[in-house]
């Protein structure tokens, strides 16, 4: 076997087909978010970022800082071993006990990432549940995915945000425990999840419901407790799953639910178990911002309003856009080719960063800019945007027709 | 479905067996190391840390501190993205550069965790690689079971560092491609491998060679990388792979190896595209905890000198330990309600912290303590655990015969 020649043939298809992906080279800027700087060029430039997931500015608020710095400087940089192994510590604990409280629940469980607790507790539900059947919407993200297969349970897809689909296909699946994996904001088209139906749906089946909130948590409800908080859910709802690198700025990933259910993921789960635990000081620091935004509508209120008046500058020059009611802006191009090409004049020609949505975070032909505004972007960043994109609409040829 | 009674009584099983966690509740004190406030009893009691991985108290060396503080100051708490999509740092490049170079490679790649840099890189060779077949030594770390398991690749185990039982099973397998996997420092027993056999072996089968230096990484070889750099074999494995949070004292894990390698995980691993890249403040304290390793070798002199003193003086009165290379120094119990009562004594009367090492982490039989002597252990603390243990030896009635 040349496993070097197969590794180079796997790549060159990627690049032929439009698909290789290079990495911006960034400097965060704390206190100019959303500008940072831009390495990788001839010279280091300005950009203002439109495409972050920081999609509050938390990870430069001052407080969220202060934290982290503070708990480097108290207990250093690691924690020194697994959670089980040395490496719990009381800002691990604080932390889960802040989570548990803003969803409501009995009970929360820290892992090292979203991702990693989306595969961990869905491959240990899914595995030690004897014949679960787990029902997965098929607009699922990838770290679900991949923890339902590791399950090796059944799987069944239901049609993207179809309550009755699924209804019918718990239906058909007879007395078998059952587990109803979903999203509250889909991250790619920033549609939201009919929860409420979903929610009467699996509690007619007696499924146990499990939700992702990665990226709502911070943003909707009036404490920041996601879509199921904003709909008076959470309670009706086994797990809410979320994660600290997003709205909350810092890094980590979470579920929340029942004391026994969680002691249970936390009891089985490899990828809680055989991992070093997050450093105290990110634990601290997404506590600070977990907290400040139970209390403070300030982000979010200026998060909709940037977000409102984006869209109605886009519909004004005539740039479609996917019709949602989250925070999330697709603008569809349908090309890999087409999307990096004009990514890459923003960033050049006008100091805007947004990086091309290719295959496979987002199905072939459906390429976009996906455009995330927060309450740091300035009229005037919004401005500038648009007239970007309407410029380059023209020179790009791209079709005004909705996509 | 009765979920909760589920749960419950897989955790009365877990409890009933003695195998049920509990953590223990740190502070850690950066300058103190391993000294540490333990919290959760009647009162706060200063305890001396024996089970950390933070092997060379990396965690709190004032220039690793300082790098995190200098760049959460400056960049923020957290990186806003994956790698892909607004969240790759000048921090995450310098990172990968320099662990690129630690091991004399072409070309290093960054993951959440060690954890996550096994799972994905195992998974995406084994199911990208058509009809590979993955060889795993019997004794590797559940990341990388996980991994392989999760890639769907026919897997064949051999017996733990037998290189010519992997030979056979090479021979016998004929004209696919193969990938063995497996450790140079072994977390539980602190065996080494015999690399060079093993290497010798994947060459003569054209075999791609997989090493996990988790455990070695910073502590052995005169620049920290690993056995493999001790041995002068790194140029002849295909991967080597290793964490940023035990001996480099932050938290991450990556891979290394070839451009196209390294390429060909960044472009298809699920487990590195859709997840937040760890935060800037990390890469940078992870770089500075690395270059100050490769230069200088005190601390792991220090280490290696405190492994011997403790090892002879358990010798002279006589409690049993596993002979091995390494820095790790098991003390084997053999019974998971005595190793955890022997934990909690330490703890509450002597203010030592060691956990009791239970199953899953260690096969049911083999429970034990496990002891991490680091450069910061003092000899009196070296005194103070010997005489613990030999009070307890005596009234735990545990026998002094080799386990
Ligand atoms: C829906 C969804 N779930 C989970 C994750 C993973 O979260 P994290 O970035 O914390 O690993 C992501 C994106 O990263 C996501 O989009
Ligand atoms: C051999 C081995 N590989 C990988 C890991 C995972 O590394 P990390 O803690 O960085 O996830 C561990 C322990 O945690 C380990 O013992």
């Amino acid at each position: 076997m040349d496993f070097a020649r197969h590794f180079q043939s796997q790549l060159d298809a990627l690049k032929s087909e439009g698909n290789y992906r290079t990495f911006a080279e960034l400097e965060r800027r704390c206190g100019a978010f959303p500008r940072a700087d831009r390495h990788g060029g001839p010279e280091v430039a300005e950009v203002t970022v439109w495409c972050s997931n920081d999609y509050l500015g938390m990870g430069q608020h001052p407080d969220v800082v202060a934290a982290m710095v503070k708990t480097v400087q108290a207990c250093g940089t690691g924690a020194g071993g697994t959670r089980n192994i040395g490496g719990n510590t009381v800002q691990h604990r604080a932390l889960e006990v802040e989570l548990a409280d803003l969803h409501g629940k009995d009970a929360a469980l820290l892992f090292t990432s979203g991702y990693v607790s989306n595969w961990a507790a869905l491959s240990t539900l899914g595995s030690r549940i004897p014949n679960a059947v787990i029902f997965s919407d098929e607009g699922n993200h990838a770290s679900m995915i991949e923890g339902i297969r590791h399950s090796r349970a059944d799987k069944v897809l239901w049609k993207h945000n179809d309550w009755r689909d699924l209804d019918r296909k718990l239906h058909a699946t007879g007395d078998r425990p059952k587990i109803v994996a979903f999203e509250s904001v889909y991250s790619m088209d920033g549609d939201i999840a009919p929860i409420r139906e979903i929610v009467e749906v699996c509690e007619a089946h007696g499924a146990l419901s499990y939700i992702d909130e990665v990226h709502a948590v911070g943003m909707y409800g009036p404490h920041g407790g996601g879509v199921t908080e904003e709909r008076g859910l959470a309670d009706r709802i086994d797990v809410i799953e979320g994660t600290l690198g997003k709205a909350f700025g810092c890094m980590g990933g979470y579920i929340t639910g029942s004391t026994a259910l969680v002691d249970f993921i936390r009891s089985f789960a490899s990828g809680f178990i055989f991992t070093t635990a997050i450093p105290p000081a990110v634990a601290a620091a997404a506590t600070t911002s977990i907290r400040h935004l139970k209390a403070s509508g300030e982000e979010r209120a200026a998060q909709r309003a940037n977000v409102a008046l984006l869209r109605k500058k886009l519909d004004r020059i005539g740039i479609p856009h996917l019709a949602n009611e989250s925070h999330i802006i697709p603008v569809m191009i349908g090309d890999p080719v087409k999307c990096r090409m004009i990514s890459d004049i923003l960033m050049q020609d006008w100091g805007i960063y947004v990086q091309p949505i290719n295959y496979p975070t987002v199905p072939k032909g459906t390429e976009r800019l996906r455009l995330t505004p927060g309450p740091h972007h300035t009229e005037a960043d919004i401005d500038k945007l648009v007239t970007a994109l309407g410029a380059l609409w023209n020179r790009c040829a791209i079709s005004h027709a909705v996509a």
